[in-house]
C-alpha cells in the first residue's frame, strides 16, 4: 500500500508541489502582489528588500521565524489621529453620555469645557486635565464592561469631518503591510500609547492583529469575586504609559525580545525606533510622514498631537526609512463598504 | 497543464490526503500517543476529553484556534520546586558570586547568613529580606546582562539532591501535555510567580514557550542611551507580584483574553484556575498534587513552599482535576542526558 503511495506521488509530483507552495503559509510573495496600494518608490523597495533578506534561507541576513517580530504604532501610522486621536472622541462622547450621573461636572473642569463643547478648553487643562476625563471614562468598571462599552461606540461613532467609522479610517496600505509581513512569517504586534483595552476590543477584526499582540497605556486592575463570580475592576490609577521610552521598556516587558522591524510616525515612537534599530542583524525601522493635506492631513514638527519632529531628524541622519503618504501611497483608506 | 495537474491531484488523492494529515499541525492525535508518561486514570482521562470536545469541530464545545489559551504556574507544576523554588539557589548562588564587591554584606541580613551557609536564618528575614536579596541580584544590569548572567548560571548550577540541572528537573508528562495541547492548536503559556526575565531564558528551550508567552514577576525597567547605545536597565523596584489575585490580572493585562485551560499546584494559582473557570463555555482546570515522596517531594496543606491548602479544598467542591503525581504519572523527569 505504501509503495502504490509513493508511486502515485511520484507520478503527481508536480500537483504536489504546487499543492505545497500553495499552503506554505510563509512562502514569500512577489511584492507587486502584496502591497498593491503603495506607489513604486525608495519605501515600497526598502520594504520588499528588507522582507526578501530576512527570509532568503542561508542567506546572510536570514532571520528565523521565532525571531520575526514587526512592531506597529497605532495613532497616526494604522489609522487615522486627527483632528483628534479617536480616543479622546471616545472620551468626550462618554463624558457627555454620563453626565446625567454627574450633575458635579456641570461645574467641575475639565468635564464643564467638555459638556460645554469647547474641547480646546477642555484640552487646555492639560495633563491633569487628561487625566481627570481618562479616569471618569475608563475606570469604575469590570473590564468585561469596558469591553462591551468601547464596542458599542465604536459600531455607531463616525469622524467628524469625514462621516466614516474609526474601524473603516485604516490605512489601507499600512493593512496590506501588516498581511504582507505575516505572510513572511512575522508577527504583528501594536505598540501604542492608546489604551490597551480599548484597542483590543477591534484589533483582530480590524488588523489581524490578536490581543496578545497589542501593547499599550493601562490603569491599573484589580481582581475579585463578587456574588461568588470572579471579575477584574478597573481602578482609577495609572499603571504603565506606553509611550516615547515606555515603547522600549513595554516591548521588552511583554515580548521579552526585540524587533527586527518597527514602524512608526511621531517622536513618541522614536525610542521604539532605536531600541529596535540597534539590535544585531538585519533591523528595518520606518516612519510615515503625514505629508498629504488633500486626502489626510499634513502634520510634522509644529503639531500638537502626532508631533515629528526628533525622529524625522534621526531618521534622516541613520538612514531609516521615510513613507510619504502624498508619493508613497496610492490610496489611504480601504473604499467604502 | 492545469487540467494534467488535476487528473494527477485526482490519482494521487489517496496519497495526498496522507500528505495533508501529515502536514495539519492542529490535528488531532491519539492522546495513547501523545501522552505516554501519564498512567489511565481519571486526570488523563479528563484531559483528553476535554481536548476532544473543544476541537470537534460543530460541536457544541467547539473552540476556535485563537480562543484556545492555555495558562501554566511554573514552580512546582512544570518543574520541581523543592526543597526551595530554582530561583531563589539562583539568588543565594548570586549573593555569593557576588559578596567580593559588597564588604558591608558580611554584617549585613540577610546576606550575612546566607554567606554563612545558614538559609534559614536568611529566609526568616521575611518578605523585606527576600525583597533585599532580589533587588540586590536581579537589579543594577541591563537586560541584555542579565540574561547572561541567568544563561550562564543555569548551564552549571545542579539540584542539591537530585546533582541534575535544574532545566532537566521538568516533568515530563507536563512536556507531553504542552506538545499535545499545542498539536491541538493551543497557546500555552507560562503564568507564574517567578520572575518573567529569569524564566524567559529557558522557556523556548525547555518547554518550546517562546518569550512572548511568558508572563511572571517583574521589577520596574528604564530605557537609556549610554555612548550612543539603546539599553533597558533594570531597577531596584518591585513592578509587578504575579501570584495569586495577580495571576488573573497578569493574563488579563498580557492576553487580554480569558484561558479555557488553566494548570497550578498551589494557593497562589487560585485565582487563575476561577477566573478561567467562571468563563463561558467549555473550561478546564487542573492542580498537580505533589504526593510522591519516594520519586520527587510529597506536600501540600502545611507546607510553607507551594502550599495547596484552599485551592485543593475549591478543586473538590467544583470538580477541578487533581493530578496525583504517584498514581498519575508513570514517570516524573525525562530521561538523564
Amino acid at each position: 500500500m505504501i509503495r502504490e503511495w509513493k508511486a502515485q506521488l511520484l507520478r503527481a509530483w508536480p500537483a504536489v508541489l504546487v499543492l505545497l507552495l500553495y499552503l506554505n503559509p510563509i512562502a514569500a510573495r512577489a511584492a507587486t502582489d502584496s502591497l498593491p496600494s503603495w506607489n513604486d518608490g525608495p519605501a515600497k523597495a526598502a520594504i520588499v528588500d528588507f522582507v526578501a533578506r530576512v527570509t532568503a534561507e542561508g542567506g546572510p541576513d536570514f532571520v528565523p521565524v521565532r525571531e520575526r517580530i514587526a512592531t506597529f504604532d497605532n495613532d497616526g501610522t494604522l489609522w487615522c489621529e486627527q483632528p483628534l486621536p479617536v480616543q479622546l472622541f471616545f472620551v468626550l462622547d462618554r463624558v457627555k453620555a454620563l453626565a446625567p450621573e454627574h450633575p458635579e461636572w456641570q461645574s467641575e473642569e475639565p468635564f464643564r469645557s467638555v459638556l460645554a463643547g469647547d474641547i480646546k478648553a477642555a484640552l487646555a487643562s492639560g495633563e491633569a486635565g487628561l487625566v481627570k476625563l481618562g479616569m471618569a471614562t475608563h475606570a469604575g468598571m469590570t473590564t468585561d464592561e469596558f469591553d462591551k462599552i468601547v464596542t458599542d461606540w465604536l459600531a455607531t461613532a463616525r469622524h467628524p469631518a469625514l462621516k466614516r467609522p474609526y474601524t473603516e479610517l485604516v490605512y489601507q496600505p499600512m493593512l496590506e503591510l501588516l498581511a504582507y509581513l505575516r505572510e513572511n512569517g512575522f508577527k504583528t504586534y501594536i505598540v501604542s500609547g492608546g489604551g490597551i483595552e480599548f484597542m483590543r476590543t477591534f484589533s483582530e477584526k480590524v488588523y489581524g492583529i490578536p490581543p496578545e499582540q497589542v501593547i499599550g497605556s493601562s490603569i491599573k486592575t484589580k481582581f475579585e469575586i463578587r456574588d461568588g463570580k470572579p471579575m477584574i475592576l478597573r481602578l482609577a490609577e495609572i499603571d504603565f504609559i506606553d509611550d516615547g521610552p515606555g515603547k522600549a521598556v513595554g516591548i521588552q516587558k511583554f515580548i521579552g525580545r526585540r524587533p527586527v522591524a518597527a514602524f512608526g510616525n511621531s517622536d513618541g515612537d522614536q525610542q521604539m525606533l532605536q531600541w529596535t534599530a540597534a539590535g544585531d542583524g538585519p533591523r528595518f525601522a520606518l516612519l510615515v510622514h503625514h505629508t498629504d493635506a488633500e486626502r489626510e492631513y499634513a502634520y510634522d514638527r509644529k503639531s500638537s498631537m502626532g508631533k515629528l519632529d526628533k525622529a524625522l531628524d534621526e531618521a534622516e541622519a541613520r538612514g531609516w526609512t521615510v513613507v510619504s503618504m502624498k508619493d508613497d501611497w496610492k490610496t489611504i483608506y480601504p473604499p467604502q463598504k
